[in-house]
């Protein structure tokens, strides 16, 4: 039986860029769970599984449904403890919580500022319309005014990355030895970028940008499947 | 059997100070061990244990000798695995590496700059020499010019807090529904500046602010029994 992951795409089916997916799309490929996916536009996402989640990823596991990445990673480890660990025991899953924290505030809102043209040129005009609109009401500024901080603020947000550099010299995944799911929370964010944007983030001599890759080579390269935005 | 905590003082040998020390002195009775300290000066770390680190805390359990606050609190788990557990499993493992580069990175700098003055005159007069020395060329400045930033700074330091902030909405300590190392490594930090400084770092209505008191408030008030700095 396969799960169904509703994925979050724009105009092009087969570029899923929110970060949260891509956190489920690594975490079922690291489970070896066979998948089949829903691609989803915005306006899309109310109606799907009768209007269980405001957001997506959602996904279908026969009878069951489960919204929220880390909601969704907590259950393949309780639905197939047989199978690769994404937490790597308790005080894996609440420290995740706090790699995700992290991710969410220290990463989110720069790649926001850096993609947010890129973003909204990649949906239909339908769905354009909602995005520009709900992320200006959200940001309070047009998207334009946005994405104008993006140069002087690159040094900034590669600043903010050091914990990761820091913790790569001691290990080479977040997970340790080999990646867990908080691996994925925090590639998540920058494939996000990756997808969506141009716009180079890190250095490719950063070992930020090396972790990164690594992470595109994992599970078969199935990250490396959706081309960098060009 | 006892163990030995090499604990870093000043001219109070009641006063024990270091970061790094407490998230020892924490580890070790969250593990039950009955220990000793030596109250030991930053001139006095050379000589300790004939010269096994250059830093402290050291650690000696029987014939054993363990240095290094990170590598005492993986000895301990693992000498001692039928103790409550410091890591939570392998995940805890490599996670808390991440949120000790996080913590070393984020407020271990502006405690330095907050309390460099306080931590100064803690010191008897031969440490006190050894301090500003050693400090003022690790920083490039005077002990007196690094303070004149802390005013300044305050409201990045607060908001650098978030990611903690954010996670204690789902969970009341970094490992969960109960503390682990990771929470003794931030605690560290802040222990470190509530005995050196008066300087409020943080308001008392902060969820992070009351995440700390809680620590204070673990084995006993084990943490307490140090009066906060007036």
């Amino acid at each position: 039986m396969t799960i169904l992951l509703y994925d979050l795409v724009g105009r092009d089916a087969t570029r899923p860029f929110s970060p949260h997916c891509w956190k489920v799309g690594m975490a079922l490929a690291h489970k070896g769970l066979a998948i089949s996916t829903a691609p989803t536009r915005f306006l899309e996402v109310p109606a799907v599984e009768g209007g269980v989640s405001k957001t997506v990823p959602v996904i279908r596991d026969g009878d069951k449904v489960v919204a929220d990445s880390f909601a969704i990673a907590l259950y393949l480890d309780e639905a197939y403890p047989d199978r690769p660990t994404l937490f790597g025991g308790e005080g894996g899953k609440a420290m995740a919580r706090f790699v995700e924290r992290w991710s969410q505030l220290t990463i989110h809102p720069y790649v926001t500022t850096a993609a947010i043209i890129d973003l909204h040129a990649m949906q239909d005009e339908e769905n354009a319309v909602y995005f520009r609109q709900s992320r200006e009401q959200r940001l309070g500024k047009r998207l334009e005014d946005v994405v104008i901080a993006r140069d002087a603020g690159l040094a900034t947000f590669r600043a903010a990355l050091e914990p990761l550099r820091s913790m790569l010299g001691y290990q080479p995944y977040i997970g340790g030895a080999s990646p867990l799911f908080a691996d994925y929370i925090v590639f998540g964010a920058l494939q996000w970028a990756r997808i969506a944007s141009p716009y180079q983030l890190l250095d490719d001599s950063d070992v930020a940008a090396q972790w990164f890759a690594r992470c595109l080579d994992l599970h078969g390269g199935l990250a490396r499947k959706v081309a960098a935005a060009a």
